[in-house]
């Protein structure tokens, strides 16, 4: 099986982000660690705390119009100021996903309005989901958001305006990792 | 990584299904063999012509509605008068992948017809969809089918459906294999 598609999150005493706050939402907390590696390497770091992985895969809920304009104000990963990250690894019930897809988007946008009120946080934040539910992981997605310092109160509004929505009613498990770049000196 | 929701198709010299053809559509074919095992079991046969992978996943985009009346008429696998089996692994292009999510519901569904023409078959076809693409595998899907030797003409009438609809103009890669049960004596 080739699985250089897939991205390992290796928490261990090693990586590019110091881990500053491990914060757990809901269900079984994750054991902390001091540093974060993000690789697509097969090479696993035995010496870790936990790895959990992910795929880069197809948008499965946004629309034609949606994406037109997240493209149109969406940040890429890496820019030099975004100093600070997290990694959201969350866990969704058999319920939601026993619901159709019609079902599903009805909530995710029409009643939690997760797609337009996350473009309210663009250009400042940056994110790339991950997909791990297919892949037999503890967690169904991991969410990964790179800020600047000066987004940080932004980015904590966003989390809590979708952890008050009609979707996380369907989040069973979740854990709010905060780190800081690792080569900085402060 | 726990993978055991991972089904392995397995192609080789044992497995309850013999292989009665091998007819490849479209892209690279496939090796040919003589019997194919089905398991989610680890332990690889190391004797394989080749192993394809896939795991059974959420829906993507029927809504509630089709559910309803899928669940209605749909069978199970394992019918004992289904004694024919096919698996077809297909593999769509990147033009494909990124469209948006409302533009692929409405080529599979509004233009092509996908969902309401597979139910005009039902109940005689058992359908089984399986998920490759998050996984790294050759394939994005694989779908796998059960019916008795009367259904079989349906069967190929629904294939051909398919084949002219709008969605197939976006399949790259497409093979046919075609089963009989292993223990029927002829």
């Amino acid at each position: 099986m080739d699985f250089s598609n897939v991205t390992c999150f290796i928490a261990g005493d090693q990586g590019c982000w110091k881990m500053i706050n491990n914060h757990n939402i809901s269900g079984v907390p994750l054991p902390s660690f001091d540093c974060l590696e993000i690789t697509q390497e097969k090479n696993e770091n035995l010496k870790a705390a936990w790895i959990l992985k992910g795929v880069s895969s197809n948008i499965r809920y946004t629309t034609k119009d949606e994406i037109d304009k997240l493209k149109a104000i969406q940040p890429g990963l890496g820019r030099p100021e975004a100093t600070l990250s997290a990694m959201i690894p969350i866990k969704k019930s058999e319920e939601w996903w026993n619901l159709a897809q019609d079902e599903r988007r009805r909530i995710i946008e029409d009643q939690s309005g997760h797609i337009k009120e996350g473009m309210n946080f663009l250009p400042g934040i940056a994110r790339k989901l991950y997909h791990s539910k297919d892949l037999g992981q503890p967690f169904d997605f991991i969410t990964w958001f790179e800020f600047a310092p000066e987004h940080e109160k932004a980015f904590d509004a966003l989390l809590s305006f979708l952890r008050n929505s009609e979707e996380w009613k369907y989040v069973i498990r979740e854990v709010d990792l905060r780190f800081r770049l690792n080569n900085l000196s402060f």
